[in-house]
């Protein structure tokens, strides 16, 4: 019988970097993990990962057909092939994976980042299957995005295309520092930590009681901030509204740069569901030209929050395939 | 001797449809236009075009062979061949453009609007000859904007991906009313009558002596504005700062939607150079994430503004039959 064919997908983090072996239906045959942060030098992590990954697939080598690798990392550049200045990764400037990676093997190897590599898992595998013109938006500590035009992702003239988290809410005025330097990046609202800052900023405004008053902005979280909003917490409540309405407004920028037939949201935020969509979709549909409103969907994503970054980074070899 | 192949380019305007023949390397072989608001009726208007043109290339028709009909006109939308809802033209609702031309020709009939045309003519005859991603925003009373991603125009799900003149420069608070029904569009603040209005609202503001408070708002045009400017006439030089500050704010956001090598800027405020590109170049730079600071150009249109629409609208058949 012939073997199953499979990709690596592999998602590198600052702390662990995950991995599995995926079929094409995005079952996960087998996975592991091994720890970023224990290797200060590329290469040898390379070499370590490349073992961990060999040692899974000879297990199952009689069932299946290693065809590829495909890596999601912080700032990994699809052109080249690298991870560039990264701000959580143990190798500083600019580290040439793929290169690295062919010194042990001579299957194709796509690097890209976390948010392109979603947004072409949520294609081959998600709610995307039948869309040519789509946008994925990964909302996690930070936020990224993705974005697909005609069935292929869009990288740009220098491979850095789709980086919505750093588009800005308005011009001068904002107060709302990013770690990237610049004030007033949407990820610094629209995101689990800009969430807490609008928290706090609502619960400086505002003289509603709150059960959140007795948490410092260390012990808070999204989650908590969830759950105490579906108890109808007023400030809880604002703060995803406030949150929603300027992630809609950007996303109306993002219909008319790229007038996309869907836009998901993935990630912790968009687990918050109405709380998040629905001033989303209101702010969004305000702010549209005539010939879009009511025309762009704004849906969850349908990978599965535990394995999608790496099902997402696996995706990557498939369509590498199949185009 | 082979006849040399030539496209006829059609620009479709609320006054003029003006027309010519242009050979591959952007030459006008020919050129004239009808009054587009004689003919209420669209197909009476395409009967009359189409005759027109080809009273012109019988002319021609020893040394040149007729390939195809590219349109540019508002609202125009190439997935379907129509016109669709323009705001300026006699015909309302949708007009099957392509199919109404499909009745005298079957030579490839390419519709699309304007700014799309002009950044195909861009590519096939201009500035962007070697370029795969870049912009092209065209300043006249409105903005236009078409943006190509690896080489082809972006279109979208709908076939109107590209109205950068309608995303909003900020959340809520914008007084400044668009055309479109919404507020606060960019095309309120960078476009001729932008400039304008701009230029009354720091007139308001400041007490310092010009000589366009002299004028009323119905005699101000963009061309009095830039005249002053050069002049050194501080209200207009504080009006062309503010539109150029905000137009580098949002082409930002396209820089980080995108990551084009280039943003060609074309039309009447083009024209008045530094006054509109040092301030947008800085504002820019000032709002891009550091990945992209310093890498992309923001140049102008190397299409003649006499012959452009046209020019653009005749490239749409070069890329068709070449790609």
């Amino acid at each position: 019988m012939a073997r199953k064919k499979a990709v690596a997908g592999i998602d590198i983090g600052g702390t662990n970097t995950a991995f599995a072996l995926v079929d094409r239906k995005g079952n996960v045959i087998a996975e592991d993990k091994i720890k970023t942060s224990q290797y200060p030098e590329a290469d040898e992590y390379v070499a370590a990962l490349y073992a961990k990954i060999m040692q899974i697939y000879r297990k199952f080598e009689d069932e299946v057909e290693l065809i590829g690798f495909g890596i999601g990392a912080p700032m990994g550049n699809i052109n080249k092939g690298t991870i560039e200045y990264p701000a959580n990764l143990p190798w500083k400037g600019i580290t040439p994976l793929a290169e690295l990676f062919g010194k042990h093997t001579d299957l194709p190897v796509v690097v890209t980042n976390d948010a392109n590599a979603a947004a072409v898992g949520e294609m081959v595998y998600g709610g995307a299957k039948n869309m040519k013109d789509f946008v994925v938006i990964t909302l996690g500590t930070g936020l990224g995005s993705g974005f697909v035009v005609n069935g292929r992702l869009l990288y740009g003239h220098q491979g850095f295309a789709g980086e919505l988290g750093h588009t800005t809410i308005r011009p001068g005025l904002c107060n709302r520092e990013c770690d990237c330097g610049k004030k007033g990046c949407l990820e610094t609202y629209v995101s689990a930590t800009g969430l807490k800052r609008t928290l706090l900023k609502v619960m400086a405004d505002s003289i509603s009681p709150s059960d959140l008053r007795k948490y410092s902005f260390d012990q808070l979280d999204a989650e908590m901030i969830h759950s105490a909003a579906k108890k109808g917490d007023p400030i809880a409540l604002a703060a995803f509204e406030r949150t929603g309405v300027i992630l809609g407004f950007k996303l109306a920028d993002v219909v008319s740069h790229l007038n996309p037939e869907a836009i998901f949201l993935f990630g912790g935020l968009a687990q918050a569901k109405e709380l998040i969509f629905e001033p989303a979709r209101r702010s969004m549909e305000e702010n549209l030209l005539h010939i879009y409103k009511g025309k762009v969907k704004l849906l969850p994503s349908k990978l599965s929050t535990k394995n999608a970054a790496v099902l997402g980074a696996s995706s990557l070899i498939w369509t590498l395939k199949e185009s």
